[in-house]
């Protein structure tokens, strides 16, 4: 009786909890909550970065409530007038959603009524947006990606103020805007609302967010698990299909960037409303996995690693970086070393996550050193479309890193780059990889869209450090039969930090041909820094003309090959696939090992190269046919050779030191005498670098997967190169 | 008799004294003295920055005394072995030297002693250097200069254990190097010592300080007054023909920078050893004038205005900024402001003055910002011979600093640029002068010497921002014409910040042509930021052709007129005079208001220029004619228009912002409305500028220097425009 009672008091207290914590929870509830919300206001005025961020909001949007509200017709493209304005607008409403939230103070509330009042006074009456383009069209915005980020930050602010609003002043904003801009999302362009993409991605976080502050459970499910609610697209799918087992985001580091939003913030609303779903433990905590690989993705000095469509300027000072590091932090287990790229970034969220960052960063002795380290990602929603391999050496004041790109191609941003390469070292690129072509927002260069030549350009192979088969990109550039294949990857090793590995093979791109390359950093005791040994062999039954780029960064210094300038007339270099953008400043030739050498600052660099009388090495720069004058003029030395199978095999040297302050240099010279290429056949390839002090460097190249892991002996003129495995280093000194 | 036993007594004591201190004063006596020995000794472990600098050099120097000594007989360039060694060596002694000093260690005196024995033996013995051009060969090193540099330190290292030495070494040192290698200076290379150039101050220098060390009273009478003692010549003469009495050195920033080290550590040997000639006070305070100057020659990130030959990578971090600014505090009265750049400099002399300045920064709260302020420097010993003006505008973190050079020629290194401006905001170089053609101490860059491309592209005219007569360089490019005139000052004013203004007058440049550039730094409460108003007007009473180039640092973004763009061919732009090197990339014309925009990092900037449909508007780039690729490939937009007189009238806008981290662009294209001469007659220029918000801008230039202080009246049209002086601006509201 007793214990029945009590099972009966217990079960109606548990019920009572729940309705009131339901009812608790209504409003806020999507990335910031309740809970959130009071512990703020317990602890505003006692952390410093927590309330400089909420000062400056507060200042900002306190700005903004003084001046008249604005929401043109619209009409202008990215970079215009109201396309700005209709971004500032959702920011502030944002803003003032939050700030309502903490102190309660009606004008912000106010303001945001006023603002949505015009929006639902005007956006059913709105056609597509005139400056509207393609297939993705929207109508306050000319794409429908900008909307739905409108949406993301309106719906966050509306549920800020719903409890405040009059059932009328909801029915209005609900039936005028937020219905018909999901339908339009869900029916119009329901192609962009399933497509596994970033804007996909946006969408299904926009719409479920509206979902859940509308109640709408069937909104929430479409955008869980697509238009059909059939699980084959949605949130859930983007989830399983654009982040592989590594975190590795298959259009690479730039739209990571971007995607992290969507996927934490929904994340954080779906747990607030929907925890039962676990979402941040989901698929062995993938967003968890997400966010670090992203930050892997970024050089010491915080920039994202530029392949595919990537501007430059980006890095983890981001917003959207901000937002999933604060929730990783809270959601996983507070690791310390996260805080250090929170301090590099200033700021946090506005909300529990974020307090709780700036909490942990009062004590400054919380704060670890994030460690940047040797990555081996693959690609794929399995981890079985290629990868992306990243090998550091040193700290990250000076690191030498290099990444070596043979992922799947990377969905619509993707470019026609199979195992290309970039080199970081000294805080700087020094082989770079050309981004994308665009100037973000900025009107003048149509309306801040992708411009023509990335398309032309950027995205060809010759824009890339990699091999270019008969002056035609990956797959003739057609991404729909790029998107089908990938390369292999063939082997990894950081295991030893003087001797990292990375090869993978691709024998797609081009009908006919095999390509593989290898990659090395390799350091030894008599070097000042590692060197790279880049071993890049073709073997096709036709005849090919093989083009190798290097798109280096620095001021030209020196060569020990003759060359012709065309010092009085440029002509570009070809006529199509990216070629038509090169102008050809020289080329030149020579037999044995080409040395090419340019400085970046205060360091020296070489690629020192086998070449023979038959190859042609060229310079060129970056500029033809760009009548807009819309590229940026950098140079390149590239090596032409013509064949049916063949090695590049080079030597990628960081050297000496210029010291304009002390007026002193050293090593402006390579200092590789000599790079030969032994043997290459069907088993293997055996390349010889030679340094100046004697020391020789052998490396083997097991060139079929079933060696990878077997013995290997080789006869060369008489001399027996024996090893076990895919890659090999004999370190002989000759003197 | 008490009293005369007492004076006997006291004349004794004071005789003791005044010998004692003469011998105490001995060695080292030049620039360390024993007092600052004593000093240092007494403060070890006591002034943390001095420490680490002491520290330091004890490290280097420890490390350097376990390796073998080697003195290689010359052989190579600047950057080839042999140079940089005696350059080691020559550092080392002079390290090795301070230590001994200050520890009293024999291990360092030793060093010294061994190194001067090998030196001893093989100097008598040396020809002229193999690699040596030109009319100041050295023996140890090609050039002169870099010997007397060798001298410089070497001797003060000698100074230092003179007393530690036997006669003999001292013998043997003096008579195989010191003074074989001083006659060689005074009597071999007679003119370089006696030419008034930074060589010559080196030089001077050198032999002033052995000649004390030597006690040897003609050479250092040699060194003070010329070789022939008449004062035609020497230390004396140079502080008085290059410095102008406010400080601006007539060769230009970086050489001043590259001066100001023999005149300040001689200046100090003088005080150590001829008190009476108050050498710090001489030609009030030239040496302080000097210092302050040179400091006001770089811009904000402490780089030195690149005018005439320079290297850009130079700063105010150079040990020759860290000597002088060391010897200005404490020879000056302590002036806190040099604090905050000693701050950033990090580190100070090794002698008294570097010790007092670390004790100053031990305190933080001595520190004191130092001011950049707008300058208005004439040139010449006299002040006669033109100037250089700064107008500065905001605060150091992101200031506008436009630089106007209408000085005289500027010695051998100087170029043919009367007129030139350039432009500094948000950090940065936005309108660059090129700076010289040179890759300092790189091998492979002609030894590291001045490149053939500085004498025929970066000195010629076309190179610099300002206008070339019929594609010809000031006064034909004949340095010897040059150096006998130089532009006149026709009005400057910095009282207002909101209006500054510099102007001058060349009418020698070029026969009969008269031109006139007034650049005006206008601000306006309805501006984000000053503009920059030229007013160019040239007069003639023939037919020219008048080129127009503005080196513009950053991305072309876009322009409001059409032009043609050379796509698949390029061509350079002419045959000599430096145009051989500029690339053509387009062409256009408009007429009315020309806008030429930019960006660079996240600020745009645009050229707003008033022109008619003859004009042509150039886009080019530099690098043509350039087989060794020894030029940047910077671009340049020009304007030529041709006829008799001409008024070029542009405004250089900074405006907008490009904010990639929060995705928004505002204000990207240019907010000049328009740009109009109403008149220009022998009297005045008139020109209007309207900005798009209503603001008109009527700036009125009198073109006579009678006019200067005079009333105006122009009649336009009907609209009477009355002013009175030199410049003035009216502000009008249209709206």
């Amino acid at each position: 009786m007793k214990i029945s009672f009590m099972k009966y008091f217990v079960a109606v207290f548990l019920l009572l909890i729940i309705k009131s914590t339901a009812i608790a929870q209504q409003h806020p509830n999507l990335v910031i909550n309740r809970e959130d919300v009071k512990e703020i206001k317990e602890n505003l005025g006692k952390v410093p970065l927590f309330d400089k961020v909420f000062d400056k909001a507060k200042q900002t949007i306190d700005e903004a409530i003084r001046e008249p509200i604005d929401v043109p017709v619209p009409k202008d493209p990215a970079g215009g007038y109201t396309h700005t304005r209709h971004q500032e607008n959702y920011k502030e409403m944002y803003l003032a959603g939050i700030m309502y939230s903490v102190t309660g103070e009606k004008k912000y509330a106010g303001f945001i009524r006023d603002m949505l009042d015009k929006y639902a006074a005007m956006y059913p009456t709105l056609p597509l947006h005139p400056a509207a383009k393609g297939e993705a069209p929207g109508k306050l915005f000319w794409q429908s990606l900008n909307e739905t980020v409108w949406l993301f930050y309106t719906i966050q602010a509306y549920d800020c103020i719903y409890d405040w609003l009059t059932p009328e002043e909801r029915k209005n904003y609900e039936d005028n805007i937020f219905r018909p801009m999901c339908k339009f999302f869900v029916v119009n362009t329901r192609q962009q609302f399933d497509f596994i993409h970033n804007h996909g991605t946006w969408m299904d976080a926009s719409v479920g967010m509206t979902g859940y502050v509308l109640k709408d459970k069937k909104l929430v499910q479409q955008a869980l698990y697509g238009s059909k609610i059939d699980s084959t697209a949605g949130y859930m799918k983007q989830l399983q299909m654009l982040i592989s087992p590594d975190g590795y985001y298959t259009e690479g580091a730039y739209y990571a960037r971007y995607a992290l939003m969507p996927f934490f913030l929904f994340a954080k609303a779906i747990q607030n409303n929907q925890p039962d779903m676990k979402i941040f433990d989901y698929r062995n905590q993938i967003l968890k996995k997400f966010l670090y690989a992203s930050l892997q993705m970024t050089y010491t000095n915080g920039n994202f690693i530029p392949i595919n469509d990537a501007l430059k300027e980006k890095n983890f000072l981001s917003v959207e970086i901000v937002d999933a590091l604060d929730i990783t932090y809270k959601e996983y287990g507070h690791d310390n070393s996260l805080l250090s790229i929170a301090k590099r970034q200033g700021t946090v969220m506005l909300d529990g996550a974020g307090l709780l960052v700036a909490k942990a960063l009062k004590d400054p002795s919380n704060v670890k050193e994030f460690q940047w380290k040797s990555e081996d990602f693959s690609d794929g929603p399995n981890g079985k479309s290629g990868g992306l391999d990243i090998l550091r050496y040193g700290p990250s004041s000076d690191e030498e890193c290099l990444v070596f790109k043979y992922t799947s191609h990377g969905l619509s941003h993707g470019h026609f780059d199979k195992l290309s390469c970039l080199f970081y070292d000294a805080g700087k690129e020094i082989l770079q990889d050309y981004g994308s072509a665009r100037f973000l927002n900025i009107e003048q260069k149509d309306g801040g869209r992708y411009l023509f030549e990335n398309k032309t350009f950027a995205k060809q192979t010759i824009a890339h450090n990699t091999i270019v088969v008969d002056e035609k990109s990956d797959y003739d550039g057609k991404m729909d039969i790029s998107e089908k294949y990938h390369p292999d990857k063939f082997y990894f090793s950081d295991k030893n930090p003087d001797f990292q590995v990375t090869s993978a093979v691709d024998t797609h791109s081009y009908k006919g041909v095999r390509m593989h390359r290898t990659l090395a950093m390799i350091n030894d005791k008599s070097f000042s820094r590692p060197i790279i040994v880049d071993i890049f062999s073709v073997e096709s039954d036709k005849e090919h003309q093989y083009d190798l780029p290097f798109y280096y960064m620095g001021q030209f210094i020196s060569t020990n090959f003759k060359y012709n300038a065309f010092s009085t007339n440029l002509s570009p270099l070809g006529k199509k696939n990216g070629y038509q953008y090169l102008w050809k400043e020289a080329v030149g030739s020579m037999n044995g090992t080409a040395k090419f050498t340019w400085l970046n600052d205060e360091r020296f660099y070489s690629i020192v190269s086998s070449v023979d009388s038959t190859d042609e090495l060229y310079m060129l720069r970056i500029g033809a046919n760009d009548p807009n004058f819309n590229l940026r003029n950098d140079p390149a030395y590239m090596i032409r050779a013509k064949g049916k199978d063949h090695v590049f095999a080079s030597v990628l040297e960081p050297h000496g030191d210029f010291n304009p302050k002390d007026e002193q240099t050293v090593n402006s010279y390579s200092r590789v005498k000599s790079i030969k290429v032994l043997a290459s056949n069907s088993e293997a390839t055996v390349t010889e670098v030679e340094m100046n002090n004697g020391l020789l460097l052998s490396l083997m190249v097991a060139n079929n997967s079933s060696g990878k892991t077997g013995e290997h002996s080789i006869d060369i003129n008489g001399k027996v190169y024996k090893w076990k495995g895919a890659v090999y280093l004999l370190k002989t000194n000759l003197k």
